[in-house]
C-alpha cells in the first residue's frame, strides 16, 4: 500500500481557487486546530506567529501547516511569521463559521455552570442564550446573565431564539430523550458531553466530546 | 497537486504486521474515535457493532473504518459486525494505553468538580488520584473520594502517586506557573482546559481541550 491509500477521495486543499468544495475531515480538523491556537495567541496579545510555533502548539508538522496556509494564499514572512488577526478571519471565512450562532445549554450542574461561565464559546461566535434544567430547585437561578429555565420551554425557546446548537451537559440516561426533543424542535447540531450513543436522523449532526479519548490520544504520542 | 500530497510521510496502517512504527496523527485520532464509540456501546450493553454504525457515530466513512480495522486483522462478520469487547482491547493494545494512568487535577471549581465526579476518565484507565486548589477554603473539602489539597503539595504528590498527567482546570492566568511546576516535578503530559498557550520543553506534551473549536468543526460539516 502507498500513503495515498489512507486519504479520503474528498480530501482537498482548503478553499483553493475560491472553490466551494467541501473540506475533508482532516483539513477541517487542522484548520480548527490552527484557529484555536490563533485565538489564544490573539488573546495573549501576540501579533504574529511562525509556522514552527503553530506546529509546537498544534502537533501538526510545520511543512503541512505552511502548505495548508499557502493553499489559501497566506504566506508567512521569513523571520516574522503570519499575521494573527488576518489568519483568524481567513480561517473563519473558510470554515464558514464567521457569524453568530445561538446555543441552548441543557444541565445546570457543575459542567453546565463551567460551560456557561466560560468565554470559550463566546470567543468563537457561539452565544449561550438559554440554560435548561429539569430540577425545579434550579429553575430561576441566575447563571452568568441567564436564568435557568425548565425543559418544558424547549420548543418555544428554540424557535424564538433561533437556536442552532443544543449542548447536552446532562447525565447519560437523560441525553436521548432530550436529543429527541431537540430534533423534534428542529435543532440540527447536538453537542453531547454525556456518554450516551445518540440515535438521531441522518440530517442531524452529533458531536460527542470526550476528554478521556483526547487524553488517550495525547498519551499515545508520549508513550511511543 | 494529488491527494497524496496531504499525507504526512509518517502516515501508516495501524500496527500492520505487528510493526512498532508510530501511528500517524490521523490514524491515532481515528482509532481514538472508534475507541470512544466502542466504550459507549459496551456501556450500553451492545455486543456487536457494524462499520456503518461506527461510521454514523464517528463521522469517518465506513470504507476507511473497514480498512483501518482489517489493517490489524479485524474483519466484521457480514450482517453481524464487529465484536465490541474484542475490538476495544485490540485498539487499547495498539494505542499502548491499556494500563492504569494516574492523574492530578488542578482546580476545584465547577469544571474540576465536573471532571472529578465523571467516570469518563476512569472508563479509559485514568484515575484522578489528587485534586489541588490554591483556595484555602476549598482545601480539605471532599470531592468524590479525594480531599482537595493545596498546590504546595504538588511535588510530593506527583512523586508518591506516580502522576503521569496533570489536568489544568484553572483560570488562564494560573495555567503557565502551574505548568512550570508540573514540568519541574517531572510530569510529561499536560491536559489544558484553560485558554493559555503554554510554554513547555519539547519533551512535554500539552493537549489543549477546546469544546468551542470542536463545535466549529461540527458546524462546518453541517453548514456545507
Amino acid at each position: 500500500m502507498t500513503p495515498g491509500d489512507l486519504v479520503s477521495p474528498t480530501d482537498t486543499e482548503p478553499g483553493a481557487n475560491g472553490s466551494v468544495e467541501r473540506l475533508s475531515l482532516g483539513v477541517a480538523a487542522r484548520l480548527s486546530r490552527y484557529l484555536q491556537v490563533l485565538t489564544q495567541a490573539k488573546k495573549m496579545g501576540k501579533e504574529t506567529i511562525s509556522s514552527q510555533e503553530l506546529s509546537d502548539y498544534t502537533h501538526v508538522n510545520s511543512t503541512q501547516i505552511r502548505r495548508d496556509l499557502s493553499g489559501f494564499g497566506k504566506f508567512g514572512k521569513r523571520g516574522v511569521g503570519y499575521n494573527v488577526d488576518s489568519l483568524v478571519s481567513q480561517i473563519r471565512k473558510i470554515l464558514r463559521t464567521a457569524g453568530q450562532h445561538n446555543i441552548a445549554l441543557f444541565g445546570a450542574g457543575h459542567l453546565g455552570k463551567a460551560i456557561a461561565s466560560s468565554d470559550i464559546f463566546a470567543d468563537h461566535g457561539f452565544r449561550v442564550v438559554a440554560i435548561f434544567d429539569t430540577d425545579t430547585r434550579k429553575v430561576g437561578q441566575k447563571i452568568g446573565t441567564s436564568a435557568v429555565r425548565h425543559n418544558s420551554e424547549l420548543t418555544t425557546v428554540v424557535e424564538e431564539e433561533e437556536i442552532v446548537v443544543g449542548v447536552l451537559a446532562v447525565p447519560t440516561a437523560a441525553a436521548q430523550p432530550l436529543a429527541d426533543d431537540l430534533v423534534e424542535a428542529g435543532v440540527k447540531i447536538i453537542f453531547n458531553y454525556s456518554e450516551a450513543l445518540l440515535d438521531v436522523p441522518p440530517e442531524v449532526t452529533v458531536h460527542t466530546s470526550s476528554p478521556a479519548v483526547d487524553l488517550l490520544y495525547a498519551l499515545y504520542f508520549y508513550l511511543t
